[in-house]
């Protein structure tokens, strides 16, 4: 049975690629306070509380609208206009969550460093010793601008060290990556269904520590991003507040019951990892450099330095590449001149010889000698 | 092509019963920055402004979420620290509007009429004559709670007489109703995806006038909810600001064109007329009584009053009926005990015989003679 069109594979940071069991579940309507419905809801969150075995500690509220909504709900909910957040930033995101902060009146510092430089330990200590009305530490786990890895573990044992809590975004990690609540300290870690879990995109959601999230109550400046009154109503009878999209939820369940069935997060993990090795190695090959080195990377998305070459351009690129039935991420979000592959999504081996072999045709076509960037 | 399990039939205010060709438009994968997945938000943007015939004035913000994420969104952008405004309250939908001013800050007074009493045309003029403060008036187009038509047009004209700005929440009648930028002065109309516009739930819109808008930039006490900002990041490249849902935007795409081909709102219309006109003729053969009068009852989403036979029994009443593949709104929302059936959605007259065969089959079974209410 062909479903569907002739779908371009998506190496983009999301929404990516999912599976045909994963999309055909959205063929059915539902009616969104039946209890049928509800308990796909109720198996999401105990599948997301697993996925971080925080099931003792830690509560799941689902939250409309994309990974952004789950991030703004989070921090208007938990943090009062009284505390004071520091923001670990390395990439847009990392921006993105202090301007939040400044929309909502909430106070905040932020620690910068390059984007090709992950948060610094040290700097993150020093800083907490020196400023102990700072209540909140936040970090992003894979900064998806580059795809750099900042060391969550350590930067949650600092962070509890000094009493701090910490708020993790996980947007493009979550289900890919090792974050578990036995390693890592966290009051909040918030994620969405579209990207490592390979769900549809239109929900965010978000792991929070319950006795945080009942100290939190009547703090929300929305009615919508009320992250404490989301989960209080859907305690209450297993239903939202607001229609909920019942499509994409019923592609998210079926998209973690194929998690469960690849093997969990270890074996996505690997998949992912297999994806990156296979890609960097290619592009390497063909003359392109990684923005990264190979121990910030994470196997999520890989920023290239553009190519030298007076023939590249990137437009062109993009499009002879999408003609191939191959699509990238069409800009750039770093400082420096890149673009992004992404490896994640329901993609394997063979779409990631097939990405390189897409790339060697266009790079021929552009006549292009190899991807080689400038000498720094 | 057998796509679909054995979905029931939704007689509920949405989400709905969408067509197969509707959801089936979500079974592929988009690039959310892509050119092909550009040209769907540009038509439905455009399609839905034609649908009010304010292509000249007005212009369309999408918003992820629920209406209630586009509701919040528009009032919290239109709506100034200074502003006052008047809402209209006759049932659950217009305390809703009244509690997101509240939590938003704004300034606000209410006039309120019973739940079967459409909105008094007569007070207001007298409520805006005697406060010239109030700058904007919110009313609900059709309140969902009952059903009930609130007279949208006169209430237009008083407002617009006094000066002040009108916002209509149409979440339940937009594309059903006649609603027109040229016989109704509006500066907002809100509405979503997935009522009479027979799309899949995920996404709210606002259908906003541009001047108006134009001068709310700034206002919003949101990020992710900011309709100026939403609006102006769409505008400068066609792309959405945060990952949008793309498959429940490829299916509102299908559902547009569904919509016009059907021969667009008056046709619509028709079909659900049919459906409330077959739907209230049969239930009052079997003993049934709608709340509402006949010349109050919008085609949408009928309110009967419950029966007094003391065999009857709501949740066995819903649960015998959604055997028979027919589910119901399962609770109420109005202060009178009463039911609600809907009528829209990708529904006609053979499914609205369907639900009676059905309901007369669950009245045997409860061995209940008729559907008759208590006498008032």
């Amino acid at each position: 049975m062909q479903l569907e069109r002739n779908t371009p594979w998506l190496l983009t940071p999301g929404p990516l690629t999912t599976s045909t069991a994963t999309k055909t579940a959205m063929l059915s309507d539902w009616g969104s306070r039946d209890e049928e419905f509800i308990t796909f809801n109720k198996r999401i969150q105990s599948r997301l509380i697993d996925c971080v075995g925080a099931n003792d500690s830690h509560v799941c509220v689902l939250m409309q609208g994309s990974g952004t909504f789950a991030v703004e709900a989070t921090l208007g909910t938990l943090i009062r206009p009284g505390d004071k957040a520091l923001v670990l930033i390395n990439g847009a995101y990392g921006h993105r969550i202090k301007k939040i902060l400044d929309i909502l009146g909430r106070q905040s510092v932020v620690l910068s460093t390059p984007e090709d430089v992950p948060a610094q330990i040290s700097e993150l200590a020093a800083t907490l010793e020196g400023d102990p009305s700072i209540s909140h530490v936040i970090a992003v786990h894979c900064e998806t601008t580059t795809g750099i890895l900042n060391p969550i573990e350590e930067i949650s044992q600092v962070t509890a060290h000094h009493g701090c809590k910490l708020l993790i975004d996980a947007m493009s990690s979550f289900g890919a990556l090792p974050l578990s609540a036995k390693d890592i300290i966290f009051d909040a870690v918030i994620a969405s269904s579209n990207k490592c879990l390979e769900g549809v995109p239109g929900i965010g959601f978000t792991i929070v520590r319950k006795t945080t999230l009942i100290e939190s109550k009547g703090n929300s400046p929305s009615l919508c991003l009320d992250l404490y009154d989301q989960w209080q109503a859907m305690e209450f009878n297993g239903q939202w507040r607001f229609t909920p999209p019942t499509h994409v939820i019923a592609a998210f369940d079926a998209a973690l019951e194929q998690l469960i069935l690849e093997g969990g997060q270890p074996a996505r993990l690997k998949r992912y990892a297999n994806n990156c090795r296979i890609l960097v190695e290619g592009m390497t090959a063909l003359g392109f450099e990684t923005l990264l080195p190979e121990h910030l990377q994470a196997p999520i998305i890989i920023t290239f330095k553009m190519p030298s070459d007076q023939n590249f351009d990137f437009e062109q690129f993009y499009a002879l590449l999408k003609n191939k039935n191959y699509v990238i991420y069409p800009g750039k979000l770093t400082t420096a001149p890149t673009f992004r592959m992404g490896c994640i999504g329901q993609l394997s081996a063979e779409q990631m010889h097939g990405a390189l072999t897409a790339v060697r045709q266009t790079l021929i076509e552009m006549n292009i000698k190899n991807g080689r960037p400038m000498a720094a």
